[in-house]
Parts: structure tokens; C-alpha cells; sequence
């Protein structure tokens, strides 16, 4: 597995993919020490007379946000590279792009791209001691979003083995979904469900072990999580949906709707949410949300990925 | 008054409105603390670990810049938010933004926007403990504008209570002259006149206690204080004004007008000046002015805004 | 020699020209302090509580990012400033710019601008104690690119008295070739060829003590060092040059080609290349290349640039 080394170590986090529940956990502990006890992130001085690159050859205003406030919280010297992905079409640019990057002793990147595996293609240019995070590599992978969902749900449910998790949306095209999917099983959760229009859900998803809801109702029925997802817009014009409203109809989550979910359910949004489109506000603002729990979480984590991986280096 | 606690602190700083003299003086007090004897900045620890937002969503690189080298004196962590202002024309959006935001445990927001009152609606969904500083609000207030005004103004003529001021230029659409107008009367000014052509005067504004003139060498005959104002280039075309030619013609700031106000009057500009449209350059570079001394002394109350609505949280 | 002070102390670096030889080995000695024995970049405090501004004219994304990473290994605060050039078309514009900026308490600009020149200009507006870097004037000078690339060749040449150096490709238009010919000079390099075609050789440069070569071969022939220039596209536009096939053809650095040159030659590139064009990626990346290793040395070049022009200000 090229992101952990020969000691188990890991080098790079470019998926979720292949990390036992043991790492998960370690990673979930990792996280508890940049949190205090009144639930206050820590600033420390881990990444001090470090260089932490966010090169984004997508604009993401939110997760480049997310990372340079962890890397600052780490006492990180932070630069952010926003590449036009017109200028780096081509693989070889991107290589050059990161090649130069390194060369100004660059300790650790933090990539977003629009096409998948971009991220392991940069992690292969780099050399030894120098890290690489994917932070969303087309509908491929986002590790760190999936990372802070566990950390949420642990949070609260203490316990994975027991869930019923339902995964609502645009499973096909989300990188999140991917990630939280993979996670999840580690994790040992036993009802993993996709709820989404047949147009939304990959082929022959069923026979990795989740099972395929096309009716919202069903799909959230008696469950402990309920993970939303951002439906983007040109779905619409790929036809693969009739119209928001239309969408809202069958898969918003509704404070009806949510009644069917176990009365201690939690719901969650990996955000930026479109209100009235796949989660209404009544629910999105209401006690059960987690939402913004997820972004406070979502930097922690984001500190004990970085730490993880470049600690000792 | 939101932005006062019950004890009379500072929550956030929204308005001049209400801030009692006492109050203003208190923060001039503060703001001398964050200039040495060179008259140089300090740089100090007051913010660290504190996370400071930068959250624009009208461009504004020079006020931007302000605010990002006064927190980073501080030692702050410093975070700019560039949000176009069409991707949060829904209220809902721009709350959701700043609660993400917050989440993400900023302590200071600084936010400027197009709309009036948005620093207002900004500062009712944050929690206690998170401050907010208007950095202007569409047409409405700049408080720390005015702030550096007054420090400009104390620095020079020592007391208020005697001076003529003259505010130049377009009244009417300006949220410095506002702040400025509410921030001159606190410190008992007693002549605070209003200069500029009828169009961009606001209506009734006299029953506040100003004295407006439609003639320039009638406003400034014998003052101590001249505030030349932006003149927006779009009040052309909503024809409220025939040419900036005209607008020179007659509202200017000459070296021949300045003549008329005291020997000892000093000129102000908030910038960026349009040199040869509101004032000239003989003028803008000459002994009298104070425009960039305003600069200068901006960054320090801005510090000292920053650290009193900081302080204890 | 508007740079150097009365006691040979540099105020700013707008131009290697006038640099004596003990000067630029005095600065190439500074920079082996910022590198330490296993070829690391050090972090320290030297430009700590200065402010370093940015001001880009002229998009560089590349040139930028090394000056704040240089910037923020020292220490310093960082501000990036992005001035469209519009704005600041006439000069008046430019100088407030840098005034405001200035009153903020800039102690140090690093400056890139479209038009030559520009840096000398600004220059002339700083207060004493303020230092000016030129990170690219127009078609002028690009000293701290000169300086880097002389540090590159001395660590692996260790005298330049007896190298034979090839510069190919755009000359005439390059900022880069003209602040190498410079510090070449300086620096006591006997045979500094030009190899272009001559629509890219300005006019009567022979006459300064370089030799011109519209011949590639014959150009790097039994060199010690090449550099190569990066093609700019319009050139073609401007019908300097038929293709960039036929460019490569005649002037591209092929593996090949090299072999025309000594056995130990070293290849240099101030990138961003363009693979194909004016080099093969096989020399771009092959054992002869020291294009990566120049970017390293580019950030301890300008830490020690910025800590000699700021120390005891």
C-alpha cells in the first residue's frame, strides 16, 4: 500500500482505503489531544518551522480554509497555491508544479483536484519525508471529511458496531460518500445504506456489503446516522434529475421524514448545504443536527492527519 | 445596545452609535498603547492563539490589508475570506458561511459588505465570546474609520470641544461621513459642517445638529479640520453630479480654497484619493495633510479595537 | 548609486548592476547560512515583528510564493498584495499605493511590475529604513533570479573564472538573461555566450563582451554552463518566430545537444519550463540538471537578500 510504510506508518493520506480500524482509532485518539476539555480546539507549536503547501486546482474557499486553520492552530508556516487547472492540463505541469513546490522545501501538501488519483500522482512525485493529503480528488476520494464523520459519530454513539447508518444523495458523483463508505466498514458498521434515485447510485454497489434504497422513507427508517449529501447542481443538467423541487420532494429531509429515524439520531452534512433542496432548515438548525460539530471536528482532525504525517520527519 | 454588555464592554464593534465619550477616549487611550515613542507600531502577543476571519464580501484590498497587518501585530492567526457577493445573495448563505466559520473556532470576525446592517446580522448569529468589527456596511457605518479620524484629530489639535469641522464631498452615500458624524458630536464638536451639492446631501440631516453648505468656500472659511470624501465614480452615471470636471470646479480641495480654513487646519482622506477630482495633489502631499498619518495610526486602533473586543475571552 | 548608501551598505536591490564582486560573494556567503549541512533551509527569528509586502503588478503565482515562503522562514509578518494593473495605470496611482502601504509600516516591499523600471520608481518614494527588492521589472532586471543562479553555478563550479557560460533562447525580451549577463560579468566569467535567433538578440549587445551565437550548436559548444530561457508564446505572435517546433528544432536543449557541451556542464532553467519547447525532459530531469536545486537555493538567496537589507533598520 504505497501511503503506509514498511513499519505501518503512514506516509501519505490519500484514501481510506486499506487503513485498519486499529489506525482509524489511533487517528480518533490522535484528534481527542487537540480538543480540551471545554471543547476548545488547542494551538500548539507540533508544525513549528514547517512548510504546509495547500496547492488547489479547484476552488474550494471552504476546505483550503478548513487545512490552513489547522496548520496555523500547528504553529505551520502556510502557503496556498491556487492553480488555474487550465495551466496544469497536462500531468507533466502538475509534476513541474509540485517538483518546484518541493524544492522550496515544501513539508507537506494539501491537494485538491478535479480528476481522480490526482492525489496519488503527487504523492509519487514527492520524495521520502514529504507528505501529501488528499483533500478531494474528483468523485474519487475525500479521507479527511470521511475522518471527521467518524470522529462525530464516535462522539456521540461511542460504539460503530451496532449502527444503521443511511447515506442520502448523490452516492455516484461524491467523493465523500466513497471515503465515508469505506470508513464506515472498517469501522465495523453492519447497516450501511444508500439512499438515492437509481441515476444517483453507482452500478453494482450492492455487492461490497451496503444495501440500495431508492425510497427515502425505507432508507432512513430506524437509523442511528443520517449522512446528507450536496447535491450539485448540474445533475440537473446532465438529466439525471428532473428538478431541485422534484428532488426536495423525494430525498429532502424533512422534520417529518427524520421521525422515522431512531429518536437519538444524528444527522450530517459534509456542507456547504442547499436548504430547501436536500435538507430543510428546521432539521439542518435542530437538535439532532451535527453539522457544525463536523467543521469543529474537521479541523481537529485535520491537526492529527498533519501531525500524524510528518511527526519525527 | 447589542454591541455593549451589560457591564458597558465592548461585544463587538458595529456603530459609533451609542459609544459614550468616555468610551472613545478609553479607546484612543488603548490605541496609544500600540505606538512607541518613535511613533512605530508595536508588535505584541495580545492575540495569540486567537483566529481572526477576514470575511469580505465587497473587494476591498486596502481595508483588507488594514485589518490582516493590525491582527498579525497582535500575533494572531489571520484568515482571509474572499466571498463574492453572489454566492451569498440569500441571508441564509452568509449565516451559514459565518457559522461555519465559527465553528471552525474564529474568535474576531472582520467583515465588510455591500448591504447596510449586514455587520448588525452578522453579529446576531455569532455566539458570546465571538466579536465582530463592521469594516464598512453598504452605505451605513465604518466605525474604525472614524476611530482613526478622531485618534488623527486628538494627535493635533489635542482637544475637540472648540474645532470647526468640515466634511467634504458625497454625504449622502458615504459610511464614513456617517460614523464620522456620530463620532465628532460624541466628542463635542460643536461645528460640524456638511459640504456638497444638494444631490449628494442626505435629506433632513440638518435637524441633527449639522450645517450643511452648498458653497465649498463657505464651508471651509475658517475651519480647523477638512475631511475630503471619495467621490464614487457611479454617481456620474446615476446622474447626480454633471462631469468630475464640475466636481473639481467646484468642490476641490485647492491649495488656493485651503486658504481659507485656519493656517493650522489639517486635511484628511480616507483613500484611495482620486487626486485632481476631490483634492490636489499640492494639497494631498503638502504640510496640512494628515492623510497618510490616518494610515498610520489605522493599523494601531485597529489594534486596539481588536484587543478590547478580545480581551478576558 | 541609488541603492548603496555612503557606507556601501545595500538600501534596496533593484539591479545587480554596480555590485562589485566582493558584494555578491558577500551576499552568496550570507545565503550558506541559511542552509544547513544536510542541505536544509533554517527557520529563524531574523526579520521577526518586520512586515514584508508584496506588491504584485504583474501575476506571478511562482515568483511570489518563494518570496513569502523566504519571508515567513524568517519570521516576518507577510501581507500579499495583488494590484491589478489597471488600477494603478498612471504612475500617481502606483506611488499612493506604496505610500498607504508604507504608513502601514512596510519595512521591506518586494515589488514585481510589467513596466522597467518600476522598482527604481518605487524606490525613490520609500522613507529611509524602507527597503524596495525588485522581483521583476519588465523587460529590465530580475536581480535575485542572477543572484541565485551565480549561487547554483559557484556551488558547483566553485570559481568562475575560467567558465565558458551559454545563455539560450529570448534574450532580448528577458529580465532574467539581463541581470545574468550582469552578475556573470561581475563575477569575472570570461566567455559569456548568447545563443538566440536574432530576432530575439537585442541590438549591439556584442559590444558589452558577450559573444552572440544564432547557432545552437556552436553556441554550446565545450560550455561549462547552460541556461536556458523560458519562450514566451506571444513571440510568435509578434512574428519574431515561425513555431515553436521550428524554435525547438533549432534551439532546443536536447540530449543531444548536451553532449556538445563539457562532460561535467551543468543545465539551468528559472522555469517554469516548458518541456519540449526550449529543453527535453530528459535533460530537464537528467544528471546534468540543476533546475530544482536552483529553486532550493532561490529561497535562501532571498532570505539573505531580506535579512541584508533589513538588518539594524
Amino acid at each position: 500500500m504505497e501511503q503506509i510504510d514498511k513499519n505501518g506508518n503512514l506516509k501519505h493520506l490519500l484514501t481510506l482505503e486499506g487503513l485498519s480500524q486499529t489506525y482509524l482509532n489511533k487517528l480518533m485518539s490522535l484528534t481527542d489531544k487537540f480538543i480540551d476539555k471545554n471543547n476548545r480546539l488547542r494551538h500548539t507549536d507540533d508544525l513549528k518551522d514547517k512548510t504546509v503547501v495547500n496547492v488547489f486546482f479547484e476552488a474550494s474557499t471552504r476546505t483550503r480554509t478548513t487545512f490552513e486553520i489547522a496548520a496555523k492552530r500547528l504553529s505551520a508556516d502556510v502557503i496556498s497555491v491556487n492553480v488555474a487547472t487550465a495551466a496544469t492540463a497536462k500531468g507533466e505541469s502538475l509534476r513541474d508544479t509540485i517538483l518546484n513546490l518541493q524544492a522550496m522545501q515544501a513539508d507537506l501538501f494539501v491537494c485538491r483536484h478535479g480528476d481522480s488519483g490526482a492525489a496519488h500522482f503527487i504523492a509519487k512525485q514527492v520524495k521520502p519525508g514529504v507528505a501529501v493529503i488528499n483533500a478531494g480528488d474528483g468523485c474519487h476520494e475525500h479521507p479527511t471529511q470521511a475522518l471527521l464523520d467518524l470522529y462525530t459519530i464516535r462522539h456521540v454513539k461511542k460504539d460503530f458496531s451496532n449502527l444503521t447508518v443511511a447515506i442520502v444523495g448523490d452516492i455516484a458523483h461524491s467523493r465523500v460518500a466513497r471515503s465515508e463508505i469505506l470508513a464506515l466498514k472498517t469501522m465495523g458498521v453492519k447497516h450501511i445504506r444508500l439512499v438515492a434515485p437509481k441515476t444517483l447510485l453507482p452500478a453494482e454497489i450492492e455487492s461490497s456489503g451496503v444495501t440500495c434504497y431508492n425510497n427515502m422513507e425505507e432508507g432512513i427508517q430506524g437509523a442511528d446516522v443520517i449522512i446528507m449529501l450536496r447535491l450539485q447542481k448540474e445533475r440537473m443538467d446532465q438529466g439525471l434529475l428532473p428538478s431541485l423541487r422534484e428532488y426536495h420532494h423525494c430525498y429532502g429531509l424533512t422534520a417529518e421524514r427524520l421521525k422515522l429515524a431512531k429518536k437519538d439520531a444524528i444527522v450530517m452534512h459534509p456542507g456547504p448545504m442547499d436548504r430547501g433542496v436536500e435538507i430543510d432548515s428546521i432539521v439542518a438548525d435542530g437538535p439532532q443536527s451535527m453539522i457544525l460539530q463536523q467543521v469543529h471536528f474537521g479541523i481537529a482532525v485535520r491537526m492529527a492527519v498533519m501531525v500524524e504525517l510528518t511527526a519525527g520527519k
